[in-house]
């Protein structure tokens, strides 16, 4: 059942094209504007503030990563943040290494707080710390939290009136009512950079043309996982595995997206 | 004809292996150094206001892209842009985005008002919208112009008195009284973000040999052009083509770029 | 004997793990990432001045490289080192381009005034500038210094008190007293953009889990240099070369690193 609706999706992005504003971290920008490419939507990265909003403005979706921060980037998010919530196109903040510094926290919250976030995705214990419960973060890698994650996931969300995702070996998917577990990937994608910054990009470029951020976020997770499998199939080696993936996003049916998505209710 | 031309101006790039001074944006740039290397340049990429003018003045070529802009950026590149008029080497201009932004379109237009600019190299909104010729364009590409590209590409190199190239199917690459058609190319290019920051890059690489810049670019656009032909045939996936596109640049042959350039003029 | 040496470093990166920190240019980013994972390190990349003390005083290394350096980048580098040297983490220092502009120039030299760098490892024209002994850099790249490489270094080294490595087809590693040459690697490293930068990577996270910093230097670079001999031997093309880069130095046993490696002392 879930296979289908995000078939449809998929679909919608293929047919729409939508483009997707980034403002996120030099480190992997690239593989960002790549793979979103590879899904189906027009990547824009576009970060002064004197022209974020109007960059927003026309764009069907914003990404805000957090990976190289400072505090004029800070500025140009909630300026285009603010233009999203104005134009009704979905926000996605990815929290990347929240716990880690007090810049990053205090960003993350902040962002939280001014801007009106459709999904906020991260790792365990990125979304730990944002929502108190004992997360601990080294550099951008999580080493846990206290408790269920679903749990605090599902409560987090509902708090806050947003959709989580915690990113993991399955991936947590929750507004607080609803709650979804992916299960596709493989794990030679922790064995490169960027794949978490990915993910944020399809999961954007999937609730541009989908208003259910729930199912936008399963759908583009489920999506990326299955590439990473097909890719892990090809190679083994995390250089090849990377090509690979960008190859195996692009060529994803949506046949093959409805028979292969393991999804399952929590 | 136009054939050994190019061909002559690949030999003197490898063996003189000029450095190419870029400032640039942080999403290609990556792309943008090893596609020089893999063309026989040699690039070097710095945008503090407190080097440009000592990096620009020992290069051959200077390449400017405003993929990522702000207004500092902009500031280096005009600082860049003069030391390289003072040095007498070629300016490669990229609006990339402008009419996307006012951001954008201000500083494209600054950049022309206030250097002698060489080459300016865009796509067809973008070129469109400098052109005052209604050029559309959405994030970074171009929704077209109003009219024929070639008539306008034409004109507004006559009126600026500097070679115009638009990008596309069939790259268009004019002075004003010269007007050449480069028909090589392959649609996958389309398909991974930077070819054409890429392609400006190869251009800056030729024209840091050649004093003809209407040459420089035909010749540049016609051999990333018949690398793209070749890498297509190897893979037709994003991932891999684009790792096959470095290969055959790298790889090209003189007698290749004689051989295998669809040029004609228009 | 050294083989074995080199080896047990490597054994001990794969089990702790260590976070190693950047703050590094953007243009090479994104492969020092990626190739720090691979040696079997977490990177993780933070320039703002709120953040790198923080950063710096939970990892195992810092990695300062100058390759897109401006002055405020300077002052995060100078703060991020203080707090490295108070945590007593080894500070990797790579010069990129000194020599080439009075910024980086003077840079890398206050760089070295102000802070206790434990390994300065550049090409022989960068070293050769902060030497002073002549060295000729044009953009980031070396045209040799005046004199014998393994002697400057030497007296460098001694005078500073810290370890030098000049990169070269042979690698010269010492501290003043002991000098070692590493004689692995293959010319296809130079085809592509960022080896230098990368091996710095991967100096930054041998030297995180070792405490001399000549055994580490040494070994990382037979690490990464039988890497570049199995990815030449896979590949001749800048494209592929770079994919198997990667994939090799993630996939290279101890064993082969031990019987592979090819040092010498000068």
């Amino acid at each position: 059942m879930y296979g289908s609706l995000f078939a449809d999706i998929l679909g919608r992005v293929r047919v729409k094209r939508p483009l997707v504003h980034h403002i996120t971290n030099y480190v992997t920008v690239n593989d960002c504007a790549n793979i979103t490419l590879c899904a189906g939507g027009a990547p824009v990265m576009a970060d002064a503030q004197e022209e974020v909003c109007e960059m927003a403005a026309v764009s069907g979706a914003l990404v805000l990563n957090i990976g190289t921060l400072n505090p004029s980037l800070v500025e140009s998010m909630i300026a285009a943040g603010r233009a999203a919530n104005k134009a009704k196109i979905p926000v996605i903040l990815d929290p990347v290494g929240a716990g880690a510094t007090r810049l990053r926290t205090d960003s993350a919250r902040r962002l939280l707080a001014e801007l009106e976030v459709s999904i906020l995705k991260g790792n365990a214990g990125e979304i730990g710390v944002l929502a108190g419960a004992g997360g601990v973060v080294k550099g951008v890698d999580s080493e846990g939290l206290k408790g269920d994650p679903v749990q605090i996931a599902r409560e987090f969300a509902r708090v806050e009136g947003l959709t989580v995702v915690i990113s993991g070996e399955v991936d947590i998917v929750t507004d607080g009512k609803r709650t979804l577990l992916v299960e596709n990937g493989d794990p030679l994608m922790g064995l490169i950079c960027g794949t978490g910054c990915m993910a944020s990009s399809v999961v954007g470029t999937f609730a541009a043309v989908c208003d259910d951020p729930v199912m936008a976020s399963a759908g583009a997770l489920a999506a990326f996982g299955i590439a990473g499998e097909k890719a892990a199939r090809r190679c083994g080696k995390p250089g090849c595995f990377k090509v690979a993936l960008f190859d195996e996003l692009a060529a994803l049916g949506l046949l093959e997206l409805e028979q292969y998505a393991r999804v399952k209710e929590a």
